[in-house]
């Protein structure tokens, strides 16, 4: 039987492990894109099953915390914090997997189309999962409201980029494909602050055991 | 201090109502982008608060009910379950909300493109999503499996879809916009199947006790 203690510093420790790959899987994919950059884009394809049995490695453990230590108030809420951080890292994998199959379409396209704006938003929403992580390992409330203020940023950038794609692509129609491809990159974006914000938002149930969801006052989303 | 009975039984009954309420939105926000039905759009875009707000209950009652009476084996993974498969509904509530934005916005829309597929689409993933929450609430793992094995259908009708509208694309640059559009509801029609997904994977997980995510025997997901 595992004590609690080494149990909740493994859990944070294989955290802490699934979120560098996702961030590795962020940063790569955004590159493969913007740099036509084949090797990479395998490569975040490839690292996505690691991804996936860590995900299992940590519900698995958060479950056996909770059966066999029966932990209460900030405990239990670090354990179930824990668990719903891990489901949107998981997906968050997901989303670099399908930014880097964007990528290999973009790299395959004979049309071209201009990146626009994509570094940009990508290194936005990379800070914001770096700082949302943070703000868990360290219990860091200023740090998860960091992360609830930039989400909108993301979202107004991710508006202004599909205005000048989606104008791209009503002039020519030979970049139709691409810029689809980089629609869904700028979406996928916007989707992996979301994660960042559910993240961030959890940090601060499990801090403070307020629930900021849904609530306009301290950054909004649906 | 609530009994565990009850509050089990609670817990069943408010992810019925938000389940409710989420498959309503699924076809009521279809309902106006086929045809065209702006009260339906304005009606989903209405129920969403109301979906966050029982989010909110339902987690504070798992974790109530965690912490009064530390349940174990088969109640402990259904409050797990039960509190992943809040969070997936909250998120299908977040889709049927795009998906009434698009059917917005295709109304709104001068140049118009055929709903092709879409229903078909639809009808499929209501029906995965009405088995995800029956085979949650009756504890059946066989209808939990036929979930599974409908995601790759969806997938495979959404391709089709794509290959259509993005040829209309191609052919008239004024159909660029409500094309878009249409690609949008065909794409959160897809994230609502892979949520369903999720929710009959938890399902086998709380009466089984296995967890087949990843597992690529019963049927694949990433």
């Amino acid at each position: 039987v595992i004590k609690f203690g080494e149990g909740l510093e493994q859990l944070r420790n294989k955290l802490l492990e699934m979120s560098s790959l996702v961030e590795m899987g962020i940063v790569r994919s955004v590159h493969a894109a913007v740099h036509k950059d084949r090797s990479a884009a395998e490569e975040v394809l490839k690292n996505e099953p690691r991804i996936n049995s860590i995900e299992l490695e940590i519900d698995r453990l958060a479950l056996d915390l909770l059966a066999l230590h029966q932990p209460m108030a900030r405990n239990l809420r670090f354990i179930v914090a824990a668990l719903k951080i891990n489901t949107d890292l998981e997906r968050m994998g997901d989303l670099s997997f399908n930014i880097a199959q964007s990528a290999q379409s973009l790299i395959d396209a004979t049309a071209t189309t201009a990146t626009v704006d994509i570094p940009a938003i990508a290194g936005l929403v990379q800070s914001m999962v770096r700082k949302s992580i943070d703000a868990f390992v360290e219990g860091n409330v200023d740090l998860a409201r960091e992360v609830l203020t930039s989400d909108a940023a993301v979202d107004s950038l991710r508006t202004a980029c599909y205005q000048k794609v989606i104008a791209s692509m009503e002039k020519d129609k030979a970049s139709v494909r691409p810029a689809l491809d980089l629609l869904a990159v700028a979406r996928n974006l916007e989707r992996l602050a979301d994660h960042a914000t559910n993240i961030a938002e959890d940090v601060l149930f499990y801090v403070e055991g307020i629930d900021v969801r849904h609530n306009s006052e301290i950054g909004e989303r649906r």
